[in-house]
């Protein structure tokens, strides 16, 4: 590691250790031994801070609580993983996670009527309505993570035994939420290019209508899935959804907090986006956004009366389960919010990046993309067999050499040893990391005898 | 706001800044205006530090993300809210949660089975082992917040119409876990002390038995409850359940984390426990734990089959909708953990000091405890309508008088304006913090003219 990255990590959990006394003295300040302690713990920080500038000295610090390894990856390397991407913090969401990553933080000025929606210290309640226009919808709740999203939308729609259409590359939370509420899953299958439409849709309701005798009682689909990022038909499977009356999820895990979505232009009814993946916040956080249409069915207050001392608790929300994050997740896609709002508006500079490293890829001989190409996002698929993989047959370190080549010029997130068909995502990469990334693929190729096209 | 204070988080910030610039630069190092930018970054962190040394300087960051307040009560100020004390984050935690605060920072080493509780680097799947251990269990998960556990075990045993047992003094989001599956709660009554006992469960299981036709489902209690934080007869009820062959949830909300809870010894079948609230984590996060019994059911794996792809998932489980918590959340409970297992041997000094601190209220004439007393727990409602809000009745900031004074004293989190019934929690307050709580409330009441015995 990086001597400077490390003694980054040192001051910062030294002055961690500062406000530790604090917390622990009297309000009205340090007695002379909590003093001497704090003036020593500064000369620490100062002393890490001179190694920090020079670029000196060892690691003091390797491990949290005793057991947990420094994560350093995002500072020291170029992260390619792909459903890390988006979630990274920003440098806002980190403050804001220093200054609110206490339980219940979010509570301090808690109010009747006692829900967290409607908290305006800090402003929960102007972000939750922000939430709800930066989807185009008109109400949101935050949720921990999409799949709870998906999962009081399955709560309030599926009975037992009824069945939802989701994609033939639905997320394996789909399926999870649907079987958590009795209900049965029917893929629309793909066509010749990995492509959900809308045509499909159709099909695939009459199919349902016709065995079952019941039309569906929900469309839930992925405007990009987690497969090959493809684009999906969703505004005409949006449409295909209303002309049956079937209720439309738009599934924007991997859109929502990256590229501009608008629910209502879709057609959704409801619309789902990930905190954690691509709104750059803490996991588990999310978003459930709805039309008015739905408030009163999906965010049904409790009607749950206790029989012997009649409490009710009227304004909690039955699927929301009341509060949902009431703490450092909902502050980081609080204080993440406005670079959020600002990313979604360069995303074509996104996904020009994204065919760049791809075409560069491309050049190496024997090398395919299975996402669809040009690339409509940052994350992709990519097909390796013929080109990394071949060196990987007779290398003694198998598939892992690549990572070990990737590792040693600062490149993670790959998966570990795989050379044939693996997932990367270019997303928030600079114009100069993404053609770092372009040399340090071309490079290795090169020198373990690969054709690469100039 | 003190300065020193105001330094340290403006030194936290300016360093997650020169954090950001690693996360801007190649891996290869900065480039001479990087390097620039570097040197200037830490000139600033210095000025900062030299200020906060010295207690000198004005404030230069007053928000995050322009609209967020510096939160630093727990510094500042003793905190006796509620629900807060017991939440707050310990200082590995917050070292933690600066290494992992991205997205889905947990996932760097994931590999097949693909599973959060799988994970071993970092050690989550040992986490898991011992927290099941800690509180007397087979098995345990996390999940983002208690109620989501409750929810899990509804799910899993309540179908539409089927009756819970709750205590008349149960949470509300026990009565939304109950609702969402479409049971009905009914409440076992207290007795003359507020206490839910044994007897008065196996009464109310008898009565729903002798009105429905069908013994309850699920009998779901909290060790102590949130309102008085009194102390029910757990074990009796436990073993009650037992007798009618009844599965038993233990709410431990208010015990894991600060008291020690051996679940199987208590016979409960589930143990629910919150990280926000008595773990020292970030929100939303909390333990599920259960018997060797229940695993099969509870935390079944899917079995939804794709009907076209015929994809399955099958170690995903239902109920948990696959992995919970994916990053800040996890790593702080898991930071906090040793401190947490520690601390739960020194409840009985909390409990003194909880003691001390209402012993000293009571000699306020007209205060009343409503909580049982001798205390306990740290969580305690009181009654002040015979001394503090005599004063109310004629000043003119009514209640908030009262307020005004605490805060004056660095004491925070009484209910703003209430006089008359209010909670309040002592928990993890030194002796020294406690003297000065009870100094401090028998010095705003002498001030006011309320005898105080000495």
């Amino acid at each position: 590691m990086s001597i400077r990255i490390q003694k980054t990590f040192e001051a910062l959990f030294a002055l961690e250790e500062v406000r530790g006394l604090f917390r622990e003295s009297l309000p009205t300040g340090f007695d002379p031994a909590e003093e001497a302690a704090f003036r020593q713990k500064i000369a620490e920080v100062k002393a890490i801070l001179a190694d920090l500038e020079a670029g000196t000295g060892t690691p003091k610090v390797t491990k949290i609580a005793g057991s947990i390894d420094l994560r350093t990856r995002e500072e020291e390397a170029i992260n390619i993983q792909p459903i890390q991407a988006a979630g990274r913090l920003t440098t806002e969401a980190r403050k804001a996670l220093i200054s609110y990553g206490d339980g219940y933080s979010t509570c301090d000025a808690c109010r009747k009527p006692f829900r967290l929606d409607k908290i305006s210290k800090p402003g929960i309640a102007e972000f939750h309505a922000d939430l709800a226009k930066f989807v185009g919808m008109d109400h949101a709740r935050v949720v921990p993570g999409a799949r709870r999203g998906f999962q009081a939308v399955t709560g309030t729609l599926v009975n037992k035994g009824d069945t939802v259409i989701v994609s033939a590359l639905a997320h394996y939370t789909e399926f999870l939420a649907v079987e958590n509420a009795g209900g049965v899953v029917r893929e629309v299958p793909l066509n010749d290019k990995n492509i959900v439409t809308g045509e499909a849709t159709a099909q695939k309701i009459e199919e349902v209508k016709a065995e079952t005798g019941k039309f569906p009682v929900l469309v839930m689909i992925d405007h990009f899935d987690y497969q090959f990022a493809n684009e999906h038909e969703i505004k005409e499977i949006g449409k295909v959804a209303h002309q049956y009356d079937i209720p439309f999820l738009y599934n924007g895990a991997y859109t929502v907090g990256v590229m501009p979505v608008n629910g209502k232009a879709i057609g959704a009814d409801f619309v789902v986006g990930s905190g954690h993946k691509s709104m750059a916040s803490v996991a588990p956080s999310g978003v459930l956004a709805m039309t008015e249409e739905w408030l009163p069915k999906a965010l049904r207050t409790t009607s749950m009366v206790g029989d012997l001392t009649k409490r009710k608790f009227g304004i909690k929300e039955v699927e929301m389960l009341g509060c949902t994050l009431m703490g450092g997740t909902l502050l980081s896609m609080m204080a993440s919010f406005p670079t959020v709002k600002a990313r979604t508006l360069k995303w074509e500079e996104e996904v020009q990046r994204s065919n760049y490293f791809i075409g560069r890829l491309l050049k190496i001989a024997g090398s395919r993309v299975l996402s669809e190409y040009p690339r409509k996002h940052t994350l992709t698929k990519v097909d390796t067999t013929g080109s990394f993989d071949t060196v990987a047959q007779t290398h003694k370190r198998r598939g892992f050499y690549l990572s070990d080549e990737l590792s040693s010029r600062g490149i993670v997130g790959e998966f570990a040893g795989a050379t044939r068909t693996w997932k990367l995502n270019t997303y928030g990469l600079s114009d100069k990391k993404v053609r770092y990334l372009a040399d340090a693929f071309c490079e290795v190729a090169e020198k373990h005898g690969l054709a690469v096209e100039k």
